[in-house]
């Protein structure tokens, strides 16, 4: 069983999109992804029906360069979460800006992942099910290379990786790469124990076909970045505790992994705690700071500003994703209805909130910013309920901007998002696969 | 500004699919919408990924045949509301069960209808903004014919309608046809007065291009059918108010129309007191119908069962869309992780319900039913965490078939559907356009 045996479509810019794709204008000649950025649309020119969903590229540029530079100077390398964007030309910018690995949580987005040319996954999962495992065995023998490595958080978990390893054994040199998952209770996968951890291990180092690559956590479920450091802990203690054991291959790079987006600075400040008698790896795999949000990883970053005994690279993380919308009609004057629902923006961590407006009339220069009075209540599936003070400027075709919270629940409502420079004139086109 | 310009496929059937979508087999072949149903695929055979989301075809036609009988005893139409699917395929099954238009919630959608042949529609929104306007207008010469109804719901809108028909005159005997959306305060869209009502049909009736059509109102925002009552009395009174005023033309097909999927044997009821010296058209606009649900309008049907005074017909609405997702691991006896999240079914209104699994290991000869201890309590972006007795049977690898509230935020999440028959054999895919 191929991954992707069908695929000989490689490169992105060459894929048509389809016309009936969600921000397109409604009169688009038939174009491919490169295209998108040489129409000459604006969005402030009225060019784009709204809703749609805008990246500024210096922001994205900005916040990939600062993860960069923090991983540098923390002996970390990232493996982003592809999972947030699923857009190939992010994960191409990633790995531009020095990405070890894609993360990916599912064996289609592995798919995705390989079609469009990344050379090694991090699964941030256990594959399950005959489909998926062969997949994964598959994938080990894609011309070119690739490596894959995933998780392993049950021992009937590792039994049916060593079935697949059987079934469709692994190249030379090649093997499934697996990190033993490290959960809490009450938490969500990862196995809940030390000692369970341990026989983990062993029973992958056992089988052939399978490797021991190390250790990991998702602390992002945690509340705290506190109740996050003892799950870190466990990870990096779990490695050290392998290696006594003898239980990595003598060529197996050894990896110690963590992170969501929320509490990446413990991760760094955890593994310092630890020496290791190997080489260790250490692997961030946040995926939101790239667009970043303006709600909850805002709030975030503000407690890593504040709190964290790291330097900081200068600058910092800024919200880049936007979803802009049309005011439908003000029928109160307290209350202002969008174009845009919950099937065009995340409402799961937050509702949107209004950045900025302009009126598409020749009579701004620029958007303007929108005064505090004006919040979102409440979104229906294509709309949006804004309370609005009674003065507020806006009226029936004006332009509102949104900052988003949660970019993996923005992102998964677009096929196509649009990248803008500073005057929201549109450079290209992100296509998504979700 | 043509509103799809560039659509040289009509033939849904021989679009080809992504091979990066959702819900295919890793190895599927090259494969176009109209191949999914003979590859011989069987969700019980193993031969899907999971999660994919599958409708039950013999419940999806009974459901469309019951509402057929529930509209044409009660002297409606149906304009289903096609935003819930998106899916041309059920808006053809619809039109063959009698449907008189499809409904839409924005332009985009409104081009999907005409990609794909539909000849009426009814967009239940006031379009808003240049581009939206325009090919509104444009949409109204699509040759073969082409009706398109909007709503209006202020002054301002109205302004914006007929400056478009200025720029882009309709043909002769195909204006744009325009229902006055009712509202009421502290709701969404709509106008909340009747004086603000016929003040917008005089608008509209002296616009030339734009034409006088009805009224309308969305009850569905309203928390119980009493509160919905005086709202779908609003639309009728408005009508006769606007006959008695001569407001719509001696051509044109005079409408009513309200329905979403909770309250519509009350629209029967209320439409039922009044009578008119013309001849009405009762437009219905419900979409959940036709898959139903298991939690949401299961509920919602319930209630209309047990307190319609309507005669209602035989049989009822049963839920059709199921999410089927495998056993991560148990990581606690009395917690499952399954490979499903927020990316693939509705948490809008109520998390998804276990209702029968399987073990695809030969060991089985059909789904059982699974208890009531077993209970959905978290979805994060790509995992469910469920609640399970400490004797469930449920071990890695299992699969658990859920069913959805809210289809129109399920569809959302799948750009391919299977239909299958009573034994989870595909056979046809559905082709999703959001």
């Amino acid at each position: 069983m191929a991954l992707i045996p069908r695929l000989d479509i490689v490169s992105l810019d060459a894929l048509e999109l389809d016309p009936s794709t969600k921000g397109l204008p409604y009169d688009a000649p038939r174009l491919t992804v490169g295209d998108v950025g040489s129409q000459g649309w604006s969005l402030l020119a009225g060019d784009l029906p709204l809703p749609v969903a805008v990246i500024r590229q210096d922001v994205l540029a900005a916040n990939s360069a600062w993860m960069s530079a923090f991983t540098a100077e923390n002996n970390l390398v990232i493996a982003p979460h592809g999972k947030t964007t699923m857009s190939p030309h992010l994960f191409d910018l990633q790995i531009a800006d020095g990405a070890w690995a894609i993360t990916a949580a599912t064996l289609q987005q592995v798919g995705v992942c390989l079609r469009f040319g990344v050379k090694r996954v991090l699964l941030a999962n256990q594959p399950i099910g005959r489909p998926a495992i062969d997949a994964c065995f598959s994938a080990l023998h894609t011309e070119g290379g690739f490596e894959l490595y995933c998780l392993a958080d049950s021992l009937d978990g590792v039994a049916f990786l060593a079935e697949g390893a059987r079934r469709n054994p692994p190249p030379e040199g090649n093997p499934l790469r697996i990190l033993v998952e490290m959960g809490f209770i009450g938490g969500r996968t990862g196995v809940r124990t030390r000692k369970g951890a341990i026989e983990l291990a062993r029973a992958i180092a056992a089988a052939p076909g399978l490797e021991l690559a190390g250790f990991e956590c998702f602390e992002g479920m945690l509340p705290t970045p506190e109740t996050a450091d003892g799950l870190i802990d466990d990870v990096a203690a779990m490695a050290l505790l392998a290696m006594e054991e003898g239980l990595f291959a003598t060529s197996a790079r050894i990896i110690i992994s963590a992170g969501g987006s929320a509490f990446f600075d413990r991760v760094v400040e955890r593994f310092d705690l630890v020496s290791f008698p190997y080489p260790v790896l250490r692997v961030l795999r946040s995926g939101c700071y790239l667009t970043h949000d303006s709600i909850a990883y805002a709030a975030a970053f503000k407690r890593i500003v504040e709190e964290t005994t790291l330097q900081l690279p200068e600058g910092g993380l800024e919200p880049a994703l936007e979803v802009w919308a049309m005011v439908q009609s003000r029928p109160e004057g307290g209350r202002t209805m969008l174009t845009m629902g919950k099937r065009d923006v995340s409402h799961d961590a937050g509702l949107p909130v209004p950045l900025r407006w302009y009126r598409p009339d020749g009579s701004m220069t620029a958007p303007a910013e929108l005064s505090p009075g004006h919040s979102v209540v409440a979104l229906n599936d294509q709309h949006c309920h804004m309370i609005t003070p009674i003065d507020s400027p806006l009226q029936a075709g004006d332009m509102v901007g949104f900052g988003i919270s949660h970019p993996c629940t923005t992102f998964d409502k677009w096929s196509l998002l649009m990248l803008v420079d500073e005057d929201y004139r549109v450079t290209g086109g992100l296509k998504t696969f979700f």
